[in-house]
């Protein structure tokens, strides 16, 4: 297959939220209330929600970034590339990665609105979810049609409120819901535990898929906090491992039987591995840990579980193994492991002697099924390929741009430590928001 | 290769050690402190040392025993199979295996020998560790020459002690030494602090490996406390990754060009991710990290780190990927995920294609390189191939024995939890040594 003739469906970047979100979706007695973008006294535009400066990571908005201007210090939304948090300028920046659809999680609410969960009234807090639902669906997913998969977030706190908000969803298209890859970590119960029936029972009805997201059970990777940081970058993407065992030997496999669990940005060359791994657990010890499965563990995973790569030559050459009718493809914007702009070359490389079928198969046709997304039902499918949406998109600058800061490369590298202290939200009253950005 | 030509050198394997070790390596003074083997009041045998009853989990010596029969209760002497604590009837068991070398990691000591590093007088601390030592080098691997490779246990506590015992065990002819994946979890400075400079001096000095063992952190994988026990399993040989990415990064690699560090019971199908991942960072991330490495992150992994396998084809069939140079062998006798006593034939299924040359690699010729054990200066080569050897243990029943023990499986499955739970050390003065099995 031509390069320019793939049609890409990205399973997994991230929207980094416009200060002007929650204007049109929230009644008039929480408005008040909702977060607001503020500039603090460093000069930083962060989000400020009940009296707490979030934090603002500037790693996550690096696209069209050099990569020596990468950083965890906070960022402002006039040094982001404009597709960060504009849906027109997104678009326009999938067109010129030729890509067709993509799936956008959440930033500062964190993956599974866990910002919300911490709102003491809880009325305030399903409204702060359910108004990012809708400006997701309605405003950002909705002014584009056919070119987002839409994600939302759950009312965490309680699985009847989860099931209602993934029917709502359901109701207005959306079915993928952001999950934890380990609720346990986040305060909340285990998949091992009747807990979530509700939120599964409504996921099962109505064919949503939970995402997964690495990083969703907010458990940095920390071997120590005198590593450099490189150990946590290199390590996160695997560390989904944790969740698909942890899934897989769960009650929700034999309750739930047509749950299928999407693990977001975890890689698929590891997973050949895992499933020879799981077999042999299952052949040596199924005889004394009482736990017996409806199939092979290999043959429930690819039968439950939903994969996706970045670039992942080990896992495409090995993708029989994987399970091909499992695996997606995902760009990751505006991250720092995002090949964006040169996705579709990066993928072709990764994509050679590989079959038409298996392809297309992994480009787009595995998300449309998974997700209920159907492009084609309002674009033709002539103008979905990499070639016809980058003859869109000519005009559109993707060269690195500089913010003209000076960088000093670090003299001793940056550790997980340091990630620590720039990922602590700031309680302190000399943060209140004093100008509001236009 | 037929199998019965094969020559295989299994890097590890477990030594559950004999109530009499202690017998002739203490000086006189500290002889009535050294552990001892109790008969508790539940009637298990537990080794006993300054009023503390270690754990005993039966699971650790299950060679011989029908799958039915495993478990984490703990187990007596008389119940485990002889080859498990006697080496005499070990090598015999080696041989009913086809196994030519074989090195044993200890068992109540803990693997990097934190039992001892709790004493608080340091030097009964150090006459303990060396003690093992002793007995470990001289009389069960000295028991059989050219049958086993000597590992040595570390006075973790001082790093210029571990230096001492390294230089005098590499005197000894003893060229491994047990240490953790992850100090810093043990309560000691992580990887990338100078803390630990002496012991790698000597360790650099004396060529020998420091085998990290997965567990070696104390650090059960715990997604959730109420997760199956199959969780756990699952994930523990792939949990050694954090190590690898932990050391990869760390000033070790710089500092000590020439310490090879082994990845013990790690897997290897996940390998060939990983490096693909780490090369993918430094890509990605080289510029605004601060850190550089002498080489390509996967060329330093190569020429920096040992690994090996059980049973596994996906790593097998990806060995260039792996790096074959890098990989041995492993028969983890008599713990559960081992393959004795038909390793020859699943060894044979996984190498089929394999070229002859790759085969002896993975098998012994690595091993043999890296460890500096050397079976040709005292055995015949002819005498040390798979048919060999088992020609000489005809005699030798390998069939599963029951117990007798009437077994009820379990009608929930088994926990992370109770595993911990059977996992703590007991201190009662009601286990007061009563009884001394003879």
């Amino acid at each position: 297959m031509e390069t320019g003739d793939m049609i890409l469906v990205s399973v997994d970047d991230h929207v980094v939220e416009p200060p002007d979100m929650f204007d049109n979706h929230l009644p008039a007695k929480y408005r008040d209330l909702a977060p607001k973008v503020i500039q603090n006294e460093s000069g930083n535009d962060v989000w400020f929600y009940e009296g707490v400066e979030l934090p603002n990571i500037g790693l996550n908005a690096v696209a069209g970034k050099p990569p020596e201007e990468y950083g965890i210090e906070p960022t402002t939304f006039s040094e982001m590339r404009p597709g960060c948090f504009d849906v027109g300028q997104r678009v326009r920046d999938m067109n010129a990665n030729g890509v067709l659809g993509s799936m956008n999680f959440p930033s500062f609410p964190q993956f599974c609105g866990q910002l919300f969960s911490r709102t003491e009234d809880k009325g305030t807090a399903l409204a702060m979810v359910q108004a990012y639902n809708d400006w997701h669906v309605d405003e950002w997913c909705g002014s584009a049609p056919g070119r987002f998969i839409p994600l939302a977030i759950p009312p965490i706190w309680d699985p009847q409120l989860m099931a209602d908000e993934v029917r709502r969803m359901a109701d207005k298209g959306c079915h993928a819901v952001s999950f934890s890859e380990n609720p346990e970590k986040l305060g909340w119960p285990s998949y091992h535990n009747a807990h979530w029936d509700p939120f599964w029972q409504a996921i099962a009805d109505t064919g949503t898929v939970p995402c997964l997201h690495i990083g969703s059970s907010s458990q940095l990777t920390i071997t120590s906090v005198e590593a450099p940081i490189n150990v946590m970058i290199s390590l996160q993407p695997m560390n989904i491992v944790q969740a698909a065992a942890d899934i897989l030997w769960s009650r929700v496999m034999v309750e739930y039987p047509t749950i299928k669990f999407a693990l977001s940005e975890g890689g698929i060359g590891w997973i050949p591995y895992f499933l020879e791994r799981v077999d042999y657990v299952y052949e040596h010890h199924q005889a004394w840990t009482g736990q017996d499965l409806p199939m092979k563990p290999s043959e429930l995973f690819r039968d439950r579980f939903i994969t996706c790569f970045i670039d992942d030559a080990v896992g495409i050459s090995n993708r029989d193994a994987v399970g091909v009718d499992t695996i997606c493809w995902e760009c990751d914007y505006p991250h720092s492991d995002s090949t964006w702009p040169d996705s579709p070359e990066r993928l072709a490389a990764a994509l050679e002697g590989v079959s038409d079928a298996d392809i297309n198969a992994m480009t787009h046709r595995n998300a449309m099924r998974f997700f209920q997304y159907d492009p084609f039902s309002v674009l033709d499918r002539a103008d979905c390929t990499v070639a016809a949406l980058r003859s869109t998109a000519t005009d559109v600058d993707t060269a690195a741009r500089s913010s003209g800061k000076i960088v000093v490369r670090p003299s001793t590298p940056v550790t997980i430590m340091d990630l620590a202290a720039a990922s602590s939200p700031t309680k302190s009253p000399a943060s209140s928001p004093t100008k509001t950005p236009a």
